[in-house]
């Protein structure tokens, strides 16, 4: 069957998987819905995305993504509000992203217009996997990697982007228990660290693991130099609030410039609370947590959207944050969903409709 | 067909595509021989490898090599001598340096034995693509993957480890003229520099290609938080002479120990030069290449072998190097290759035999 959608050319699958899918427990991104939107880079330049059925990838071994890492990507959700209207949240943020990474990892830069028809064509054509159930969403996987052959240690001459989508439930069950680093660390200054280049998430994963066996969920990255103030996490910026200051460290170009975080700083201004960005040393939260001046602490990201740290560890130490009752997090994250959900308005124009 | 070799299990290809090959224009890393050797990590363990046709790999979108960029690789090379005899250089030491590499990426170590024997059974099968004319050689590129799927940022559960190989000629033709990275870096402290991972390479090829485009051939990277020392450059250490010293940086978690590096090192001492491991400042250099005492630099790798370095770029100014008659670089690259070709004997006991 072939038809277009958004001017993207669409072959449909012949059966649909959905009846497969339990949606009441749904991990997070492991299950993938019918389709996807390809677009090749091919002879200098990209060609017309097409939509076709979910399918497996075929490459050379000596595809440039095996060998040298060239990839990106970005994440982002597509949520259902109770008329089944479906919404993203800036987009066109993530869309800009991609193509910051995609310069730095010498890919080259998506045709705007791709991304965002590509997304809503394929957002139309699978709109019966977006979750309805409470904090449900699709999880969106905008990707591009190096298909071009080739042992040379150089750019490939061939990528592909693809978009594929996972209906999700919550990243992280439960409290957020967090180490902070004090021997590894995710990127360099000069580095590829505020690209989501995806060696940038390989090189986590061993200290990460080791974090892990200690009883910690995550990592929280430190600086390379010295190790004294705290950066991101894995996969989430990070935010401490010391009285009633809510404090994140500046974006660099060894941190990601969170789509949720700059939200989550609009937001936290407009609900009078006051908001410092600026360099966090460890020895200042240590200190706060020890005098009771530490409030909160939490991650915010697309995929975690806002989670609360119960507790982190350092040179040995675990510090337990209070539970509080009225707390930045719970609020934050109320007023951030009810924007992404469509249970609001939208006073920042940040939804966009599908 | 099936047969066996070295305990592997082989299924040889129906023809093979040697005759295609224009041995005497030959490209590096771009032909790649019949067979590759294959081996899976599944249910928690390496599986037997097998050597089957090279032949197209097929994965899922969500493979974790496409995202998170999980990948290590190593470089190698097999050498024909006159009597058609095959020889390999310290292979030991790239299996465990993949093992090395292996660990930092959160990717499960590979017995050793189906690295070497996998490694010998393919060059036995193979052994008419190890080209015979000067400089020629066969590059071997084992690697492995991350094959297992999901969107969650975590290790994969399913692995590929391949050796494929690939006649190749010279990796740089004529004089190497490089650039002093000013700006950015390859690697930070307690990051993944020492190891072979996919995404160091990708997040050199932007700088490489700006350096590319200002005269120069290759970056020379420096510490990412003074960029006041050199440390090594894209695919090969750097050794500097100044007067009659021979100068290279120590191995760090930002630098890797180059097995080329380490047979130059030992070659030198047994040819009564002078040898310093140490940091070496840009400065110095600079003032060294002012004064007349800079006489040499050149890079160390198993693709590029020993490669004369002709000028080098530092803050808008060129440093050209003197053309000298005895160098060092021609005397320990006609040493490492005498004993890589089997042309003399192998006093180190590096040499062995396929
Ligand atoms: C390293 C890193 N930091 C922070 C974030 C949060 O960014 P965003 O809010 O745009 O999802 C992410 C991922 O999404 C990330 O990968
Ligand atoms: C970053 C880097 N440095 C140095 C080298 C040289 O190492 P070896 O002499 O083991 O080939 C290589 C590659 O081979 C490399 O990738």
């Amino acid at each position: 069957m072939e038809n277009i959608i958004n001017n993207i050319p669409v072959t449909k699958c012949e059966k649909s998987k959905i009846s497969d899918v339990d949606f009441n427990n749904l991990a997070f991104g492991s299950v993938f819905s019918d389709h996807m939107l390809v677009c090749d880079y091919k002879n200098g330049a990209w060609e017309t995305p097409k939509i076709v059925p979910y399918q497996p990838i075929t490459l050379d071994p000596s595809a440039k993504i095996f060998h040298y890492g060239q990839s990106i990507f970005e994440g982002m959700k597509a949520y259902k509000d109770t008329n089944e209207d479906v919404w993203l949240f800036r987009p066109m943020d993530n869309c800009k992203r991609l193509n910051i990474s995609a310069k730095r990892l010498a890919i080259p830069e998506l045709p705007e217009a791709y991304f965002m028809e590509g997304l809503k064509a394929l957002l139309k054509l699978d709109s019966n996997w977006i979750p309805t159930n409470s904090g449900g969403s699709l999880y969106i996987r905008p990707f591009i990697f190096a298909s071009g052959n080739g042992f040379h240690a150089s750019p490939a001459n061939a990528y592909k982007f693809i978009i594929a989508t996972a209906p999700s439930g919550a990243y992280f069950s439960g409290k957020v228990k967090v180490a902070i680093e004090e021997k590894y660390s995710r990127s360099a200054n000069g580095g590829v660290g505020y690209a989501k280049a995806g060696g940038n998430y390989a090189g986590q994963f061993y200290p990460t693991q080791l974090a892990i066996q200690k009883g910690y969920n995550q990592v929280i990255w430190t600086d390379d130099n010295t190790h004294e103030y705290i950066e991101e996490a894995g996969a989430m910026n990070i935010f401490v609030r010391i009285n009633d200051t809510l404090m994140t460290a500046p974006t660099s170009d060894r941190i990601l410039d969170g789509i949720t975080r700059k939200s989550i700083i609009e937001i936290a201004k407009a609900e009078g609370i006051n908001v410092e960005v600026k360099k966090i040393s460890v020895n200042e939260v240590v200190e706060a947590a020890k005098n009771g001046s530490l409030k909160e602490m939490f991650g915010s990201g697309t995929a975690a959207v806002v989670s609360p740290i119960a507790a982190f560890g350092y040179k040995g130490t675990d510090y337990d944050l209070p539970e509080l009752e009225n707390s930045y997090a719970s609020l934050l994250k109320k007023r951030i969903t009810d924007i992404q959900y469509n249970r609001t308005d939208d006073p920042f124009g940040w939804r966009v409709k599908v």
